[in-house]
């Protein structure tokens, strides 16, 4: 095959083990900067994917884009810790005027804030805790003291997700010490998307006394990047007190676009809000925005120090706001490429991927040996081919036969997960470079490998 | 006063935030390339701190190494996301070459394993989520399902850490769902390390059943820089049956200077161990690593997915061994650093800095009118001034006017913690450029702002 075709070497894990020992064979001497270029560009660069190929269509990667590569190689060059004041003043004001600038261009209330996370996964880790916080001190008692011990009855204590929620969320309860018992995943709806009419049926499952302090809304699901209902969670969360957790991580972008900002309505009565600007606006990994209605509820984080964040301190500390004490400068490869695109080309940007993804669904709707899972909402379609040759009991190992191929043939990349029970392959458009074009390709290659299929392995 | 001279502008927040405003102001068509970069030299690069400069001696932060920055470089425009197989084959295996190594490098048992973490403050999560799960296990329950609840007397549950430990300890304990007064502090000695004489007698207090399930060295406290010991820990550990772990994220790079190997003796027995990279071996931020003795241990963080981390994927996948599913490609600036360098020069240059402040250290026990807080036995060094004119009870304020004074001058970076309740000045030399001579003239600073000082302030 032709190598340049490819999006990565198809190499197999020992041939890339073999290839990459040099890097990692630590001598007591160093390697003049030539040799060591020449390593990596010879031994490592073809085993890298490459995200900027339109047949990239399985994962939310992407290379930088061009603005953001600027802010990035200056973020790099000066690798300045953003935790407080002394450590870099250009660092921390900008990151608290861009923080204030997301809120503003998402449209929250004047008094919401935000903080930059590494990644969606802690930033949902944080919100959870703040929901758990908050309901500790409608309970009288401080929970970074006395801990989950401090609920009278800490059994009780639960988490609304959907059945699609990412698993970041199970992370977080996890790790907040609570279990994954602590879950209530409500099912889904043909689209995917939590179906809110279950919610009063599995709400009363199990009998016993429930306390609900906090129901989380996907806004973009992972599967099938399904815009979850985020409104009719808002009134479930006034009735139960309960804080609403909105993790738009992938999905939040798009209520930039008029056309889907129905969607989100209720957004604005979200207690906290998780953003990856890391997947559509091209910054590099990683990037997270963790937002706050109330902008008071992230001093639930704050532990002051003596060496820095002093409680006394005048200028603003954004390491308050979060664990870490090292925060990379993520505000400016933000920054640069908003103002270097602008916003009208953000949206168009948004939105070519989401035309190419809708055009591919109604097309294929109307052909015989593809079913067409759900009706997409944002850049994802999940497919599964069904072809007359092949019996219903073997199209789930259809599908993986089909992902296999792909997947070694290393001409384009596809996903494949499980929807209801049954596998499915998955396309992702994140990037306006996966045109409907390229889509069509990727179906084309898909079908002639079910044409292969062999219900007896060969 | 000239201006080259300061490490930053030194302007206000107020002034800052002017000259950055422009850079926010996001409208809908976009900048031309050549004005974004003018508008970012102009207004955010002379308001961020050039780490570079012999005069900056506050704080871990640094200019990225040569070697560092040519990974960081490649990183940062291929952009993988080193999470599994699929999404970056060269990416994935470089991580599991490289934590490899590094468990070689650190003299770790063949059996160890270590994973990127984003910061140390997570790491230290991890490990204390790790040692909690295990506790769960000899119990007979599974953590990740029923949470701290599942524990007999949740209320029992210890961590046992010195005073000076990094306040990080404390997030962990707060986000784990058991709350600070799950912690044992164990007062220091005079270099401001655990005593571990006085583990007894703090273990005997309160006089209620005690649960510990881990145990916390800190090698390399923030504010002396002092290895705390490891060996007496592990004693303790194996009657407690208890985690031993290492918060080694400042002080861990300096096992390798043979010269220092006695202090850390007993690390081989511990459980686990995190360690920043970001700091002495001139990586960009962030790059943390949490190590464990046993590679199983990871395994408990492990939840698998369907639409990737499968659990019957043949190929290795670094996202299984922690929360985050972004997962930048840390290890190549990494493994770019120890190539280009080689490790005698970088024990060299990890050297320079413990040599510089040793020396200080040494030369200002002599002099009347500074009190050397400790022996440093890295590279940090806490000290009180106290010339004659200033009477006892206002040598606090004398020591806040020296530090408020050298922040507003601009021209050198000092930092201020408190010891023993005494506040105190911090001088940290982390790179090789914080040489003797650089030190001596912030010591000569300091001494002339003292003898500005008035106890009424004019």
């Amino acid at each position: 095959m032709n190598k340049e075709k490819r999006i990565y070497s198809g190499a197999s894990p020992s041939e890339v083990e073999a290839d990459l020992y040099e890097l990692v064979n630590f001598q007591e001497q160093g390697l003049p900067m030539e040799i060591l270029t020449r390593l990596i560009q010879e031994r490592l660069v073809p085993h890298l994917v490459r995200y900027d190929r339109p047949e990239f269509q399985s994962l939310y990667n992407f290379m930088p884009e061009k603005g953001a590569l600027l802010g990035a190689a200056v973020a790099l060059r000066h690798n300045q810790g953003v935790t407080n004041w002394q450590v870099s003043p250009g660092g921390v004001m900008l990151e608290e005027l861009c923080t204030r600038a997301m809120c503003g261009l998402f449209g929250l209330p004047a008094n919401s804030d935000a903080t930059f996370m590494y990644c969606g996964t802690y930033a949902n880790q944080q919100a959870v805790y703040l929901a758990l916080h908050r309901h500790a001190e409608q309970m009288g008692f401080d929970l970074s003291s006395r801990g989950i011990r401090g609920f009278p009855h800490p059994d009780r204590l639960r988490v609304v997700v959907s059945e699609e929620a990412h698993f970041s969320l199970r992370h977080a309860v996890r790790m907040l010490g609570l279990g994954e018992e602590c879950m209530i995943r409500i099912p889904v709806d043909e689209d995917y998307g939590m179906d809110v009419t279950e919610i009063p049926r599995q709400l009363k499952k199990g009998g016993q006394a429930r306390d609900i302090f906090c129901v989380v809304s996907t806004a973009g699901t992972t599967s099938t990047g399904t815009i979850e209902p985020i409104q009719a969670l808002a009134e479930l969360c006034k009735r139960e007190e309960a804080w609403l957790h909105v993790d738009g991580a992938y999905g939040l972008a798009f209520s930039l676009l008029p056309e889907l900002s129905r969607r989100f309505t209720g957004l604005e009565s979200a207690d906290s809000l998780t953003w990856d600007p890391h997947k559509q606006f091209g910054v590099p990994i990683p990037s997270s925005l963790l937002f706050v209605r109330r902008a008071a509820d992230l001093k639930r984080m704050a532990i002051y120090g003596e060496y820095f964040n002093r409680k006394d301190d005048p200028e603003p500390n954004p390491g308050l706001k979060s664990p870490p004490s090292t925060r990379p400068l993520s505000a400016l490869p933000l920054v640069t490429t908003v103002r270097y695109q602008g916003l009208a080309k953000l949206r168009e940007r948004l939105r070519a991927p989401l035309t190419a993804i809708r055009k591919l669904s109604e097309q294929l709707e109307a052909e015989a040996d593809i079913e067409v899972c759900h009706t997409p909402q944002t850049g994802i379609l999940c497919l599964r081919m069904k072809p007359p040759h092949v019996p219903a009991t073997e199209l789930d190992s259809l599908q993986r036969f089909i992902y296999d191929h792909i997947k070694q043939e290393g001409r384009r990349s596809i996903s494949m997960t499980r929807l209801a029970d049954r596998t499915v392959l998955r396309l992702v458009a994140l990037s306006p470079s996966v045109t409907f074009e390229a889509l069509k390709e990727t179906i084309s290659d898909i079908r002639a490998l079910a044409g292969r299929f062999s219900s007896r392995p060969v």
